[in-house]
């Protein structure tokens, strides 16, 4: 089959790897229907993870049930399922306690930008939708995987309610669907932070009631001037470097939340100014499964439509293009089909 | 009036000094009922904080009116009254979102170890009690002036809900406290990480139904072996240093939270780590203005006996002896009567 491989740092290629085979009982095969490429896969694409060896890579996706082993009982062959990023086994406390990302038995899903794909603990990580969607929801399908829930992860952790004023730090597509995910939770103002004029345009389409171009310091200050002074309610943290954080802390009303969702990258956070910001903090790899059902819903509602994040759609044998193009900020994120 | 005034570390001195006068017009008066000494009195005591100059010290009293300025509304001449250690004007939208001690107007009440105290923003700052309290509930009214609302906000600010297990990180007055809050909160199990034989006792008495006296990395498995391996859903952090928070952080399932009131002292807190934890985290000053009301309540209910932390009771003038008490651990803490 064809899949995508990184080699080292910008080195990326599509190639005929064999097919993925079940390991485990509770193994699914899925054919892809759409992946795509994540604003942590350009880490490996830009040398800031390491590449020790050749790779297969991505970890979203939407495709068609293939084969099913003995232990998966709710997933069929034919089905047209989503999947997070991580698979789960979806039944332990933590899971229950819709935390599946960090369920003791989680397993990264990987090597997505391809044909076929392997899906551990199938039941537990995939969702089936009743029949087949019409073509036009599968980019909005496809983000639920990962960027779309991961935005509202974020929102869930930053406590976003009804009449909330947010902050958004972060103009990619996680950040962007952190907008919609603000207004779908009720939000009354959404104050993105972002200075690329494409992206600017996104979020308010998106329903961002403000733009504020500025960072750091300066950012907060305006951020504080559109908020009486004191701050938003809900800031979303969604870039992961030691300055947004503390852009988003500082952005925060004293009792309200930072929703964290960038990896953070050498980011260390002051105790003694946290405690007297009053601000909550959460983060962590989304658990993208526990929204899922209510997502899609949302999908095909309707409601919203978060495939809009999608700029540039490619062929898979065309993905190295598709990294080129985000790399250089061309794109906000590549569609790749199989 | 007498008055406790710290001149260096280790040398606290009772003298005599001018009464307080009005200096605004909703400033209070009040003559002295209790006060006591607090565990951050101590690192002042200890050299931790610097002491440049001979200071009046403590923040924590109960009292009752003796006078009032033009704009002081609510509270009256004879009214039995408590306070937080932080004025706040109770008004602005931060004291109405609950946490008074990041209210703008905020300015902290020092000198109460003394025969009188000037109180600012005396109608947002104190609350009175219908008539004169029975003696025998002054010293649990007393502690919710700073140690109970303490504890009560670290039970908050963690989570804490009807069936909950919590564990409690110090076994000071404060973590005491929060021994009650959680209990009162509703939570199942609450497991005291402490090994003082007599705060043990105490904590049991308040309702822990477990005591961990290993600490670090020996106490987090300790926690996670009486957790069915996964941690508590709430932290309370009631201590202040890398090593507590770290051991807070750790000994939280994935999901839960952590309520940190001990003052962080060259605390910082590991991003990525946090990050994987999947933790939530909020600590700050106390706003115990926010829970006056009801804690009184359940004190003149009888359903709450804080109090208790006091082991040692001294007349003002014998507040050297108090200090010095609390600094070798011979108490848990001392109550002065001016």
């Amino acid at each position: 089959m064809r899949a995508t491989v990184i080699h080292a740092p910008g080195d990326i290629r599509v190639e005929n790897l064999p097919e993925p085979k079940i390991l485990a009982p509770t193994d699914a095969i899925i054919r892809t229907v759409a992946a795509c490429v994540c604003g942590s896969d350009l880490w490996d694409y830009r040398g800031i993870n390491e590449v020790a060896r050749p790779t297969p890579i991505g970890h979203e996706y939407v495709g068609v049930v293939e084969e099913t082993c003995a232990e998966v009982k709710d997933i069929k062959p034919g089905q047209f399922v989503i999947g997070s990023f991580f698979a789960s086994d979806n039944t332990c406390p933590i899971c229950r306690a819709g935390y599946q990302t960090s369920c003791p038995h989680k397993e990264f899903v990987g090597g997505c930008q391809a044909e076929y794909i392997r899906i551990p603990l199938a039941d537990g990580t995939l969702v089936a939708l009743d029949g087949q969607p019409d073509e036009k929801f599968v980019p909005s399908l496809l983000t639920l995987s990962d960027v779309m829930g991961t935005g509202w992860y974020a929102a869930v952790a930053a406590e976003v309610k009804p009449g909330s004023t947010v902050v958004v730090v972060g103009d990619g597509a996680v950040g962007l669907s952190g907008v919609i995910a603000a207004r779908e939770l009720g939000a009354e103002r959404v104050i993105a932070m972002s200075r690329h004029v494409s992206r600017q345009r996104l979020a308010s389409e998106f329903g961002a009631t403000d733009v504020v171009a500025e960072r750091g310091e300066a950012g907060v200050a305006l951020v504080k001037e559109l908020t009486g002074g004191i701050g938003a309610d809900s800031v979303l943290e969604c870039v992961g470097t030691q300055e947004s954080m503390r852009q988003a802390v500082r952005a925060t009303r004293p009792g309200g939340n930072v929703g964290f969702v960038g990896v953070p990258h050498d980011v260390a956070i002051d105790g003694q100014e946290l405690f007297f910001s009053h601000v909550g903090l959460r983060g962590g790899p989304a658990p993208v499964r526990h929204f899922l059902p209510d997502l899609i819903d949302r999908v095909l509602d309707g409601r919203i439509e978060p495939g809009k994040v999608f700029d540039l759609t490619l062929p898979l044998d065309e993905a190295a293009e598709g990294y080129r193009a985000m790399d250089e900020r061309r794109a906000i994120k590549t569609l790749l089909r199989p």
